[in-house]
């Protein structure tokens, strides 16, 4: 299949690349830097050394004997992006290629700004692209589970069937996204379900949960070619800066009382979920929603959970409830359906010890580059200006969408 | 009090602002002149010839006695926007400042990331300017029924309380709009929840149904006050197309079936509707939704009572139903509450043939500006190239949103 990854550059875009390259896909990546540029803006950098795209691709032929061909450019730019899908004519098209993390997007006016019009637009002109040059392509949508928020109810794969006042439909999920981000991919979606219904198209939106883990089958092959390890307080997942903190002896930083439940997922997980997807694509004019986490936990059950393994590796590991910088429920109900996938045939590999051991053993190796100033939460939820690298005034350039 | 009203030059915004300076409020708009933009680039223009802004608040205090400040600039220009709301102070605004014809988004790629960009940047921008230098005021946004789409069960005012599995909750209503345009506003309403929840914005969401009519008791004072009417198949709406079309000698164009039903108002109640709002104002930290339309019709209701009153004027009016141009139902189930505003007082003008009469002699007077090449539809939604102008290729400039 010729699948094309938006994306393909990040955390998880990179290890997708190669695993769809592995299983024999004649796979071309789209990358604009943007990750590598955010780090710059605060000083930040992955704990585990990465390699620019290109090496990453050189040694992944060394090691492979296949070729990965990417395309620097960014999304929002349909000059450059036109022509890459009508020249390279994807049968799936795996799109990551959006700024992701909450708090960037909380930052200040600029960043929600650039954030959201970011993602739109990108994915306008990805959907554009497709109705124009590669009608059947299929796209794989990366969502998030944030979209749904923390309703009373269970939370269902997309859709929900109601009944009201005697009469029964089945309707998009009602959505309560909780940041600047969360709520670009709340507009991603109800695009991206428009546009099967008058264009045809076929997409997979995968609400993904927070995703953990650093090896892959690829990645473990060569040092050089793993993926990024984010730990900072705007671009760090939550498992991720808990480890770290236990490393470097910091307390691990619970926001507010700890109860609020989130979706987790393995990132092996992750490309098995988007494999699955792949192999069975929606139908022309579908668009169909999978829940993408195996297991639910609190963070409180997080934080527990690296204290005892840290026990083993002799660290004395505490924790430190902090005042919440985020608006959103700290104890509240939290149920949500992930059947589609498992139907599809996901093996899920659930958190334990071993996986935990593993990461830190990584982040033990790399003890040395962390930077413990850029770990705290800066961006505060309530506050319209924040300034989360310490000493620098972060002055964004928004957006050109037209001047391209 | 001091308002605001966003997009005051335009068809619902200019006589908003003229009638609530009639009543006593200290009253400035900002308009950035683009719908009238808009009209240049497929040579369209009002039926009902109008007045430059200036002119317009020129004659409106000779008339009245009172003046109306105009800031001519763009919401997506946040080094415009920002000064005006913290010098002028205001204590509610009133925004119709964005792109609101469904055709115009779905014309092509840049007409729909257009229409995107610049709704959500511009409401996104009103927002922080809220949070940074008026807390306290109150946002009285336009909305659209369209939001809703067509569900097979009854549409509520924004929320909806479902019981599943055994649980219950107050959740958003599930959103199924059937334009880029439509979309936006979407997109809006869950901007807009978030803040009013993360910054304490005390905001009224008002999903408007379609406004008919030409008169209000500012307009009668004096021709030269009087508000656009748009006609052509791009901006005009079913109503005024419908009233054009029978004076032309021209059938009446019902788009497939003609069994879409959507609500409907008279402008006078678009009035009294944003004047009630503004009146009771939402709580600090409240996002609240108003259903605003007094009737629902069908659009082949519509064209039969047109030619009923077309006969009383010895016009011989024809139906022609044509292929629908856009993706929807023609025939559906739809039946949307709107009580919200009837018990904070709104006493509705329902449609009745004074009413179309009215009109109808307006159209009559200006017979002779009608342009038939511009009425017929010339947007289809499952093209992603239109040309809505006849031998005009449009070539929209995309909004520079961070050149400013």
């Amino acid at each position: 299949m010729r699948i094309l990854v938006l994306g393909g550059d990040g955390y998880l875009g990179w290890p997708t690349a190669m695993q769809l390259s592995q299983r024999g896909h004649d796979v071309a990546v789209i990358d604009n830097m943007a990750r590598r540029a955010w780090d710059h803006e605060f000083g930040a950098e992955s704990l585990v050394p990465i390699c620019s795209l290109q090496e990453r691709i050189a040694v992944w032929e060394a090691v492979s004997g296949k070729h990965i061909v990417a395309h620097v450019g960014d999304l929002t730019d349909y000059t450059f992006l036109e022509p890459v899908i009508k020249e390279f004519q994807p049968e799936a098209i795996v799109h990551y290629g959006e700024q992701r993390a909450a708090p960037y997007s909380m930052i200040d006016r600029r960043h929600a700004v650039f954030t959201q019009v970011n993602n739109i637009v990108g994915n306008l002109n990805v959907l554009y692209a497709m109705a124009d040059h590669v009608p059947d392509c299929h796209l794989v949508k990366l969502g998030t589970m944030g979209e749904y928020g923390t309703p009373n109810i269970d939370i269902e794969e997309g859709f929900i069937t109601i009944t009201h006042k005697g009469r029964t439909d089945t309707l998009p999920y009602p959505k309560q996204p909780g940041s600047f981000y969360h709520l670009s991919k709340v507009h991603d979606s109800h695009n991206i379900m428009f546009c099967c219904k008058i264009w045809g198209i076929r997409a997979t939106d995968l609400n993904q949960g927070v995703v953990y883990g650093v090896d892959t089958e690829e990645i473990v092959q060569d040092e050089r070619l793993r993926t990024r390890f984010d730990y900072d307080g705007v671009f760090g997942t939550v498992l991720n800066r808990f480890l770290v903190q236990a490393v470097a002896g910091m307390p691990l930083t619970v926001y507010g009382e700890g109860g609020q439940t989130r979706g987790f997922l393995d990132v092996r997980d992750t490309l098995a979920c988007v494999e699955l997807a792949l192999l069975n694509p929606a139908e022309k004019g579908e668009y169909r929603v999978f829940n993408q986490f195996t297991e639910q936990f609190s963070v409180l059950d997080l934080a527990n959970s690296v204290k005892e393994v840290g026990k083993e590796f002799g660290l004395n590991v505490t924790i430190n409830n902090l005042p919440n910088p985020r608006v959103e429920k700290e104890a509240h109900y939290y149920n949500a359906a992930n059947t589609h996938l498992i139907d599809l045939g996901l093996q899920p590999h659930y958190l334990n010890d071993t996986l935990l051991e593993s990461v830190l053993r990584i982040v033990q190796r790399y003890q040395g580059h962390i930077k413990e100033s850029l770990i705290l939460p800066s961006v505060d939820w309530r506050s319209t200006v924040n300034q989360p690298a310490p000493d620098v005034e972060v002055t964004l350039e928004e957006q050109q969408v037209g001047a391209k």
